[in-house]
């Protein structure tokens, strides 16, 4: 357990090295606010807002005009959005915010924060193929437009070249990246190393921001300065997504084969807002504005902003707008697991997606001189000749825990290491044999799972302390004993572990931001998914000073998980224009599989591989055929959404920064009709019985009639009335609802066993499942 | 000039481990020999030549016997052979072999002894193309069938797979490999890890011969006791001449692309003779006797048998055997050079090739933080991130003669290296920079060629000493100097240096098994050609204990030239399958260029980049689709090359050895009708006049009436006539005869510069050269 921790610790510092943010340098006397307006207040005299803001900004500095603000920085816009909301961003001093606390139209203001971006096989282990189901239905995801907000992209990756057809397409003609959508606003601004002739037909647009990091860090020299992708992460995300195919790509030799987007016809549009000199809010909230302006269908956001309150949260506050505007926002959970409430936002209006990992096992073979063999995993990233080598094994050597030991270890040998299970040092034990000449290890380990995000930086294979026996007992008793270890081999479906399982470091519910709605929502591969990737950013070394490039690369995080989900909705975009993007959300929760390729309930690596909770995997993995034709939906309308925020005991200024003023109060709700159910009490030193209701209505998306009965599987400890038992539909578009009920009794305990609700289809084989969570309290460190 | 030979010798001692060859362990008693018989004294009572031998071989035995015998090695027969000559091998003692040489028909014997294997774009190189010329014109060598005399094969091989059709063939329809012809007569001959399904229509018939090996090493076991390639070489060499199309390799990211034998429709069937255990003349000769019966059209011999005495040399006696039945045998000059009359065997009746270089350069891009890019010799076979580091130079350091000073190196620097002209070590150095964790070397050299033979251990980058000033300076005074250096780049045709260029360790004539005939007769890529190769074999290394896998492979050998010469030979046999050896060889010779891409005389690499001698390249680089239409060629029978060896003053038996029973040598005479002229004279303290006249005879196998005329260059110092001066053809198949006199002075030193006679074609562009080398007396240590 402390391992596990160990490993998401990591792996959440390796990812804010990959940002490598800085902490804003708050000038003494200024810094960048972001601030939200009621437009309703914009004297008819300005032609824009920008103009109301401007003067605004003005006539505030003129009021607290000090002799010291000459020496500092100038207070100034850094940028005005209008389209996902209604405010600007300006480096102010705290007196000229107070002063712009009083203008009219005022309604929220906070401080400028940085972001944490969160981090191909994968179409095939979500069943998508040519020749039936979401992908020939929806042409590939044709003409749809995915945003991405991230570090921008490399348009020189032949991901996302424009050029070529589908290898295969049985069931209907590709025509290949066609003209451009004529709705499409958007440019491909030029910038340092990007000029407009590398947008293209598949990459339609890039925009960068950074007046956000240019105000927190004045002079600082932005060493990119154009949508160029520095890191790889918004290269990652943006071809997971929507890249095209690509032939022959691999991670040094493992996961060997086409590359390609989950909606490979759909087009990009990359929006650049994590820089090398630090990431902000500001400018993720321009690039999300812009994004609405220029035309997106869907938004892809990896990024995470650690921000609790949904009014100060960016992308919950541009999200709201995108959603307004018919935009299916989909976002990382973060990589902040395995703990409950480690997700920050859980943002109701966005889609919240876990990381799962993938069918998929990267092995390297040991083959004892007697002829055993026994595959463990590997990465190391080349094609080592390690061939009947001696095996060594003693007891002190191979504790491994001695550099100089293993430094005077037999020369051409291979050494096994028998780590112990208290050993918290394995990685630091793969930069130590790394310093060593040893040319083969075996390490030995409880759990090698964990060794999956390890850098593998001398050619070694992890096995098992069970598998381990006959290898020590050969290495001791054994007549002259050798061994042969085989790398870069790739093991696919059920030849490698079960799967998917829920990452250890998929942040879990319930979302602090707002603990009512079940967070996250859906889980999809985030696991060592395969795609392209900065050449410049080493993923792979060999030895302590060897770092290696490679195009494609293997990443894990919430981040890969996400775009997972944005090309999935994009392929449902193109297949049913007509859907909400709460239709696109439901279609693919309530067809989403709790159960793994065993058909056993999902596991969860960060518990020991028990079973996974919904606070974890939401309602499951996504299965996008199933998707495509979900029978009956869930939807929910922008008034749906406003009610919920106006249920959520908000100053009436908060909840204009989230809705602005077209909203209307009048019916607050938080039942919103929601795919999944959710009863979250407060600690409870007795135990009393309780009660909640909720209403739903469920929309028929399938073709005519339909009838549709009920299948409850009651969480542990609740009794769960559902009326009526039986929804009957006349025709496509028929409404019905029903009310669920559920009697719970509290406990001072927090895990209870989560039930479901299913719809199950008469004389057909739809079914429409939704989890159902009842949950005591949680701690969070 | 020392560093030049270090090379080779390091190279040379690199085949030898390859080969990994046992100097025979003699029996105290008994060794096995090779003994040739006159089959023409087999009384009629045997019914066949194998009984014969072995009654024979009982006989001795009992005129011998001791009681020591039963405890010692039992003589045996080894082989017998009656394809390529008459005769056998066995185990016998000193009394027993004399006993042997009183039988009828004994001709001569000597003991066994070990062989050495000496070591594709090229076709490219080679102006083959699919739109005209020899690959058309031959349907790419189709049906004519190429025996590998080798290491055997790895089946696996994707070079030797039979599926597919040609990527491109505009002038004609590829069929892919068709059914094997009815006329072949081998076998696929099962054995450890290679049964009989194993070959297929490309690779049509495998055998293995090892008795040789068995007889010198009682009891030995043979590891792979199979055709299957333990080494590599022999899967280099065979899909070199003729292995099919495969797409996509490369060695480590160099020389990237398809990979294709020279005749890719040919026929492949390999003999393996080359053995971990060791190397036998009498496993050679039985391989080749057995081809001959199989009915190989080429043989492909990439193999040094060290014997001066043709009489005693396997290839020169099987060969002949070869070269009756009209079977081209193209054999590898060694890679004993750079010293003239290196070449050991020198054999007439062989096609022997020398190494050359190949348009092709392995680059690292050098970047200077200024922006100055610098392109050096690189082969680092990973594409490590060297990317915007620090660059030092400090005149201690960088000498990185001291592994200590490297050690304590700047870390995550990169390091220039400053060797001088003296330094030997440099390999040695690459071994000491290992050892460090320098993550990038600058290598300054005099000669950066003398690494191009050189594992880069390390990520390092070799420049001149003068494009190393400015990298010097700016390391020196450039603010915060940082270098960026990129990897895995190949530059081709005029891009690299000029080519061919002589390799330094080719084997220099004149040969000394017959000095009379000038030998190399051609020159053919051998400088790190790609090809096929055994993934356990490593050829590439990063640091010292990693070694790295790759199925096709970098080498260089003149065993690399020869088969890109048994392919051409191959695909001319098809497009004029009338043609003897004899006249395949003057076609290929006569068209040879000794002329370098740049129009320049070829250099010798291992002369200081001096113009090459015809000791070194024969008539110069073969150029086949010249080769493809000659207009005339010097044809021999095999009563010439029996008139050949009537001359060389051999004994009777020694004489029978090579011609066996049916020559006749009424008509001895040395001047062989053969497309080159050498005159090689005795030391002469005094200078005197001489004069030798050759007669030649020249065929027309133009279509039609051909008129010639004579172009002469002058060898430096001698004065040459021809007559006459003109040859009229009247129709095809017309022969015409002229006579060519020398007159030279002899001198005491050996160089003198080379000539040439040209035929060349009126209203025609067919020219037919022939050098001529006019030369004193050489020393050899």
């Amino acid at each position: 357990m402390e391992l596990l921790q160990l490993f998401s610790v990591i792996l959440l510092l390796s990812l804010f090295l990959l940002a490598d943010h800085h902490v804003p340098q708050a000038s003494a006397e200024r810094s960048t606010y972001i601030v939200h307006m009621d437009k309703i207040f914009m004297p008819k005299a300005f032609s824009s807002h920008h103009y109301w803001y401007s003067s605004m900004l003005q006539s505030v500095k003129s009021v607290v005009q000090t002799s010291l603000d000459r020496d500092n920085l100038e207070s100034k816009l850094v940028y005005t959005y209008d389209n996902a909301f209604h405010g600007f961003s300006a480096v102010m001093s705290e007196p000229e915010l107070e002063a712009l606390k009083k203008s009219p139209g005022f309604l929220s203001a906070y401080p400028d924060d940085v972001v944490i971006p969160d981090t191909t096989h994968t179409y095939k282990f979500l069943s998508l193929n040519t020749a039936t189901g979401l992908w020939p239905a929806s042409q590939y995801g044709k003409d749809v437009i995915i945003g991405v907000i991230d570090s921008g992209v490399l348009p020189e990756s032949p991901s996302f070249k424009d050029d070529g057809v589908l290898p295969e397409s049985p069931s209907f003609k590709d025509d290949g990246m066609t003209a451009i959508p004529a709705r499409w606003r958007g440019i491909c601004q030029e910038g340092e190393g990007f000029n407009s002739s590398l947008c293209n037909k598949k990459l339609i647009g890039v925009r960068y921001f950074n007046e956000g990091v240019l105000a927190a860090n004045p002079g600082v020299k932005i060493s990119t300065n154009s949508t160029r992708d520095e890191t790889g992460h918004g290269t990652h995300v943006a071809a997971t997504a929507a890249g095209n195919y690509v032939d022959g790509v691999s991670f040094f030799g493992y996961a060997p084969g086409t590359a390609r987007g989950v909606a490979p016809r759909a087009r990009l549009a990359a929006y650049k807002v994590l820089w090398r000199e630090g990431s902000f809010e500001s400018d993720a909230l321009a690039a999300i504005d812009q994004a609405l302006a220029d035309g997106v269908d869907i938004l892809s956001i990896s990024l995470s902003y650690p921000r609790r309150n949904l009014y100060e949260n960016p992308i919950a506050i541009a999200g709201f707008g995108a959603r307004e505007k018919g935009i299916l926002v989909s976002v990382s959970a973060g990589n902040r697991g395995p703990d409950y409430a480690s997700l920050l936002e859980g943002i109701p209006w966005a889609f919240v997606v876990a990381a799962g990992t993938v069918d998929r096992w990267f092995t390297g073979t040991l083959t004892l001189g007697n002829g055993k063999t026994i595959t463990g995993w590997t990465m190391f990233p080349a094609k080592a000749i390690v061939r009947d080598l001696p095996v060594v094994y003693n007891e002190t050597l191979s504790a491994c825990n001695s550099t100089e030991l293993l430094e005077e270890a037999p020369y051409s040998s291979i050494i096994i290491c028998n780590i112990t299970d208290d050993n918290l040092d394995f990685l630091f034990l793969m930069n130590d044999l790394a310093r060593t000449f040893i040319p083969g290890v075996i390490i030995v380990s409880e759990n090698p799972s964990i060794f999956e995000a390890s850098s593998f930086l001398q050619p070694a294979v992890v096995i098992t302390r069970s598998e381990a026996r006959q290898v020590i007992d050969y290495a001791l008793n054994g007549d002259t004993p050798t061994a042969t270890i085989d790398f870069q081999q790739t093991v696919l479906g059920m030849g490698a572990r079960a799967a998917p399982a829920l990452s250890s470091f998929s942040s879990r519910g319930p979302g602090q931001g707002y603990p009512g709605i079940l967070k996250p929502d859906i889980m999809a591969p985030g696991v060592l998914v395969l795609a392209a990737h900065s050449p410049y950013s080493s993923r792979a070394s060999i030895g302590n000073n060897i770092h290696l490039s490679s195009d494609y690369n293997l990443l894990s995080g919430t981040s890969m998980a996400c775009p997972h989900i944005s090309g999935i909705a994009a392929l449902l975009k193109a297949a049913h224009p007509e859907w909400s993007p709460a239709a696109i959300q439901s279609a693919m929760m309530t067809t989403a599989n709790p159960r793994d390729n065993t058909n056993q309930p999902i596991k969860d690596m960060g518990l020991g591989y028990e079973v996974a909770s919904p606070f974890g995997i939401g309602a499951g993995q996504v299965d996008p055929n199933r998707a495509l034709d979900p029978g009956l939906i869930y939807n929910a309308t922008v008034q749906d959404y406003i009610n919920l925020v106006c249920s959520m005991n908000f100053t009436t200024e908060q909840t204009q920064t989230i809705l602005r003023s077209s909203y209307n109060c009048s019916t607050p709700s938080s039942d919103l009709n929601y795919p999944s159910f959710l009863v979250l009490y407060e600690s409870q030193e007795t135990r009393t019985t309780s009660m909640r209701t909720f209403k739903r209505t469920l929309t028929n998306v399938g073709n005519g009639a339909a009838k549709y009965k009920v299948k409850v599987e009651e969480p542990n400890g609740s009794t769960i009335t559902v009326s009526p038992q039986t929804l009957v539909f006349r025709r496509k578009y028929d409404k019905q609802s029903y009310s669920l009920t559920i009697r719970y009794t509290t406990s001072s305990e927090f895990f209870s066993t989560p039930g479901s609700i299913t719809w199950i289809e008469e004389n057909g084989n739809r079914t429409v499942r939704s989890p159902i969570v009842v949950n005591g309290p949680y701690y969070n460190d």
